[in-house]
């Protein structure tokens, strides 16, 4: 990873805050390697302008307009479930390991062990990276991020994609700027893209799961006042509460946040009712007290395309059905978020 | 698996019921493929007497004495944590794939992957069969299942071991001989053995699995009154909770049966207190209820090796304690569940 990466992001036709979340990752988080977005339905566009962030990062439509830009680098921006490759998008992978590109992936299926690709790449001097890449086993969870001198804090959230990994990130550059010695946990494919270091839990075989975040935590907490946990999922999800579980149980967090995208009342992927701000505060604690005991500190609530009325009284509502400060990160920073951090640890410090 | 089993079961040093959890599931599911186990340390006696049930299959001392007995086929009897094959045992392996025995493994790591084991069997004609191995994807879980027009029971437990397969497949029998047209999922390796299908779905990348819980139960619901699946883990446990909550999620199962083992207060793998009976049904209903509404309908209590009063008293008290049907399928038999669930199914019926 020394190499200098300077991003061409695929994103055809997914450049929108729901669906290209790996690409909306890398323009937030990591805006200085990202050189241009390919969406051929958006291009010549700026990134920032289609998905309502600050970013003048120029949309394209062709590869050869990403090498113009300086590119040495494609990130596959999408994770579609089941995370086949679209057909067309490899012809754009080709053309980029041909022009000697790196090849950034976040998808189940490895593009390294695609045989004719991963000859592409050594015929032209180009490197495969899979970000779910993990190792096939860790040791088995058994509570012992219970018992470290740091505290760990977990977001949890209502469904997937409503905005954990930047809520997590945020919270710890705040808690960073504010002299907190705060880690960063990465558990997904954006979040390992962006820190350079994690493991995507979700591509652990099950029975490893709980262990890998129990071991990454473990590793992380020397020197730390708090251990902050990228959450996946949703104990919601019929699909992915597996995987929210096991971090939930392997962090064994002492807090955590509770994260929601406002106007989301069904799991988009299943279609149960999203319960209340309350009844999930109450959810998520009553999971963590099978193996150990946490308490949500805080709600962040994502407000993106709500006009700012409308936003801020959904903000109040968190705020005031579930007796916790609340606050949309991004639209209001997250210091609210910071100041529940710092109390929360205040107390814990006093209790010691 | 067209070829008659006849396994001598591998379990040295481990021929207890907790620690050779495959070779007691094969003696008590398949006692007619069983032909012999190896544990040196009680050679020369009975596998009933050693495990307190009625099987007449000695135990020997080597792979000869295997031989001797007819056997055609090797079992490796244990799924250690972590899942690795001791080194002594690779020995038995390799002297009976020289032997032409096939071999038959549950453990994470394939022996077929293995490439000098594989190149062994190959020069004998021998075969691997990894019980573990699964697909590197299925759709992912979207409760399907939850609007199946038969139904899904599944058995969850107190932790892992406490006999949840035990459990269902007991039921399943006993319902089958009643006419009830019941279909068994198997999601361990053990349940694979026994059924000659399904899929070990903590082998399973955790994106998947609750997704192949629910293809199984879908594939299994033709023309069926009941669809068991055999339950894995625990909500309490903290390394496997999140194959717990996957089964439970992609199941989406009307009802539930409860099973603990007798006795035991805190999870073996973590330590953490189990909760009483009554909080037990209450926490997998509160899990249910985040993706499909569920009932427990009756408790299993494992009583092995408890005198006939304690055993009886203790599920007196499961009974007592949750207001259910209570029985220890194996001492007792399952009529107290088989009862719970026809008049479950007769509810259902006349709701619908």
């Amino acid at each position: 990873m020394k190499r200098e990466r300077r991003f061409l992001v695929l994103a055809d036709g997914s450049l929108t805050p729901l669906d290209a979340k790996t690409a909306v990752g890398a323009l937030r988080f990591i805006p200085e390697q990202v050189v241009a977005v390919l969406d051929r339905s958006r291009a010549g566009r700026v990134a920032g302008e289609v998905l309502g962030i600050s970013s003048r990062v120029p949309v394209v439509s062709s590869v050869t307009e990403g090498l113009e830009r300086g590119a040495n680098a494609l990130l596959v921006g999408i994770a579609p479930v089941g995370g086949e490759l679209p057909a067309e998008w490899r012809l754009w992978v080709e053309e980029g390991l041909r022009a000697g590109l790196d090849v950034w992936s976040g998808m189940h299926t490895f593009l390294s062990e695609d045989a004719s690709l991963w000859a592409l790449a050594a015929e032209h001097g180009a490197r495969i990276f899979d970000l779910r890449r993990v190792p096939l086993s860790m040791p088995v969870a058994a509570r012992r991020a219970a018992s470290l001198p740091c505290e760990v804090l977990l977001t949890v959230g209502s469904d997937c994609n409503v905005g954990k990994m930047t809520a997590t990130l945020e919270l710890h550059r705040a808690a960073l700027a504010d002299g907190i010695r705060s880690r960063f946990v990465a558990t997904g494919q954006t979040g390992v893209l962006v820190e350079g270091a994690g493991l995507s839990v979700d591509r652990m075989i099950s029975d490893f799961a709980a262990g890998a975040v129990e071991s990454m935590v473990m590793e992380r907490s020397e020197a730390a006042d708090v251990v902050m946990v990228e959450g996946q999922g949703s104990i919601f999800h019929p699909g992915y509460s597996g995987v929210t579980l096991s971090l939930l149980h392997g962090a064994c967090p002492g807090a955590m946040v509770l994260c929601h995208h406002a106007g989301r009342t069904a799991i988009r992927h299943g279609g149960n009712p999203i319960p209340g701000y309350g009844d999930m505060v109450r959810a998520y604690e009553t999971a963590a007290s099978w193996v150990s005991p946490s308490r949500v500190i805080g709600v962040c609530v994502n407000t993106q395309g709500f006009p700012e009325p409308e936003a801020l009284s959904e903000i109040v509502r968190a705020a005031r059905e579930t007796g916790l400060p609340a606050c949309d990160p991004i639209r209001q920073g997250p210091g609210a978020l910071l100041e529940a951090l710092k109390s929360h640890l205040s107390a814990r410090r006093s209790r010691a």
